[in-house]
């Protein structure tokens, strides 16, 4: 009998090591003799089934897959309803594994990928499929409970620790006669790791970022910009970092309540930053330079950290050994046995107790004064930062990515209908 | 006789490698057993006679000083005017010159910087007073003539392809669901090289970025939007570029004629990306994301190229040289005899042909359509990005940098009156 096919599939925002997962999927099941498909555009592509196969890489791109940003299968943003609601979405999934003999299902997302991976395994299990289903763990919000760390997470923790680094030294040598304010927006709607991740930059009152905005504590534009003042009088400058989740006490985003529409009528689309220089530069009449990372923070291999890639690569061969020995609806978890030197190894965890729930900064991580990190959350993030994970360089001096050009399975069902 | 001292300053914005060019001053003027002072935060601290005494510096804490970004001795935004206007500012500068033996006079910066590098030298000729000055060029905007490029602008042009490419990598992957246009706001407010260094992350018409707006050319709405859904039609997302200097027809600042204040009456700090993106949205009605790195580009040394590197360290040290043999009011240029590979050498140029002069983008550097860059522009820019100028990491994961703790020298003159 054959062993089936494994389909894997990559989901949400993608990050700087989420293909190091697939590589390691990819090497892991070869070397185990199991054919790997891959969903185009996530779980869109296997709903449409627009799969690609897998089996023409040769080693060396397998390799090179792990030193490339964003998603080499395509990702999407899709999140399916409960099994009542979305029956004939799951149904339609379960069709297609079927007609192309998928019996392990890797799904490499954040939250809402566990709760579906979670809830395909339960279908398949009603209707007597032989089906494993695993999520593979990714998020550079690092919002997923249990596991120590999010692949993901510490590249781009890596990369706002080093930015913020260096343009504070930029903005201390120019002080005196220009920018005193300096505002660096991170990613992190609901929960401030990264923000956090900020506060590696530097260790002493003076040395930046002297403020960070967590989303878990609300803006007070007094005592902030008290702070702001008295951190330029008595260091010279000031840099701030501020979570794009920074909420006013009436719980609305800080972009928002100060949000605005340009002289034309146009849409001014927000940025914490921006609206938080504004603030200092009317109340405080100092020059105030900002910046907006965006998308660059999670898509910095170039920056990535060591341990980052190790871990994405872990828990990618771990997901296909746990598929393989028959591990259904768990994920492999990244457990910390040691701070200094960091220790860890994987466990599978059950996936219901990762589906939808959130892990926010704990209190214990956060200043009492609100605007800076503990001496705990220092010794969990710094672990997390080591290593530079090496990119090759072209001949044009740039980083080399690989890019699969694969064909698509050939279809055998009717068109979805949505 | 003493040989007495050189005094070396750094002026205007500071890059992530213009104390590679500090260290190779003090490594070649030590070697020549030449004192040196610099001064805090560039003329100003001259003027004030606040001058660092850098006997103390190790010879590996001088090496050290070339892998750290930002001013090591500060730098200031202070423009002397003609020798007429600003006649008492520069007899002070000569004042405090012979106060302390200062023989020889090497500032670090831009055209201003080699205007004023002129005015003094010929002021010091003009009383009788023996100095050599000679100015070290330095600019992200790669905006002095003569010179194949300026040292500063190689690693921020790095940064910006390489970080165009990573981004660019991460919308491709979700463009389906997600973001479809992607804007990256570059520095340079009057040319346009760091725009154009953008258009190295790809080369073919599908390859980010699919759109540059250059500066050198008005900013013409309707083609823009045309450009972006066509490029989005044909290719599935759409990466444009765009320079702060961008202007419309009637040469207003994109970010200006946009420019808002929000609802609560506060200024808005512009930016050329969001009001582009806004213009983006509410004409096409797409997902949009923008980001401004704003200094990250200048200072981010951990993406350095290593020929620029080697041209900042190449500059200082052929800087002392010529002041020490006697070349008063020169710059040491970088001259270009190969581009494949890539030759240059260093050959002094007067400071008249340099001063207040603009180097823009030539028109041969710019697609006909505009938005982009030509092939004569790719083999221009392409040397300079090259090789991974290395950065040691410390035991926290980061760049270690090295910021020296000088003292200053004794004062021996009245307090400066301005």
């Amino acid at each position: 009998m054959s062993k089936g096919r494994l389909l894997y599939a990559q989901s949400g925002g993608v990050t700087a090591v989420i293909n190091a997962s697939a590589s390691a999927v990819l090497a892991q099941a070869r070397a185990r003799k199991i054919p790997v498909y891959a969903g185009k555009n996530g779980i869109l592509g296997i709903l449409r089934e627009q799969m690609f196969d897998t089996a023409g890489l040769t080693s060396s791109e397998i390799k090179a897959l792990a030193n490339t940003p964003g998603g080499a299968f395509g990702s999407c943003r899709f999140k399916l309803k409960s099994l009542q609601q979305d029956a004939g979405q799951y149904q339609r999934l379960l069709d297609v594994f079927k007609a192309h003999d998928i019996r392990y299902f890797l799904y490499n997302g954040g939250n809402d990928s566990a709760d579906t991976a979670l809830k395909i395994s339960q279908l398949a299990q009603q209707s007597g499929y032989a089906l494993t289903c695993v999520a593979v763990p990714k998020t550079v919000d690092n919002d997923l409970v249990i596991t120590d760390c999010c692949p993901g997470f510490g590249s781009a923790a890596r990369y706002t620790a080093v930015s913020v680094l260096e343009a504070a030294i930029d903005v201390e040598a120019m002080a005196e006669t220009s920018t005193k304010v300096f505002v660096y927006e991170v990613m992190g709607r609901h929960a401030g790791w990264l923000a956090a991740a900020a506060g590696l930059a530097g260790e002493t009152a003076k040395e930046a970022p002297h403020i960070i905005l967590f989303p878990e504590r609300a803006f007070d534009k007094a005592v902030f910009l008290a702070k702001v003042k008295d951190t330029v009088a008595k260091v010279g400058y000031c840099v701030v970092v501020v979570s794009e989740g920074v909420k006013t006490p009436d719980g609305k985003f800080l972009a928002q309540a100060e949000g605005s529409v340009d002289a034309f009528g146009h849409s001014q689309l927000g940025g914490a930053a921006p609206m938080l220089a504004g603030i200092v530069k009317d109340a405080l009449g100092m020059k105030v330079h900002w910046t907006v990372p965006d998308y660059l923070q999670r898509s910095a291999r170039h920056l990535a950290s060591q341990v980052d890639l190790d871990q994405a690569m872990a828990v990618g061969k771990a997901a296909v050994e746990l598929a393989l020995s028959g591990n259904n609806g768990v994920m492999p978890a990244i457990i910390r046995t040691s701070d200094m030197p960091y220790r860890w190894h994987i466990d599978p965890v059950p996936l219901s107790r990762i589906a939808n729930v959130e892990k926010k900064m704990p209190d214990a991580f956060i200043r009492k004064d609100g605007f800076g990190i503990t001496a705990a959350c220092r010794r969990y993030l710094s672990p997390l930062i080591q290593g530079q994970a090496a990119v090759p360089l072209g001949k044009n001096g740039l980083p080399v990515h690989f890019k699969p050009k694969l064909p698509l399975v050939k279809k055998k069902l009717k068109a979805w209908v949505k």
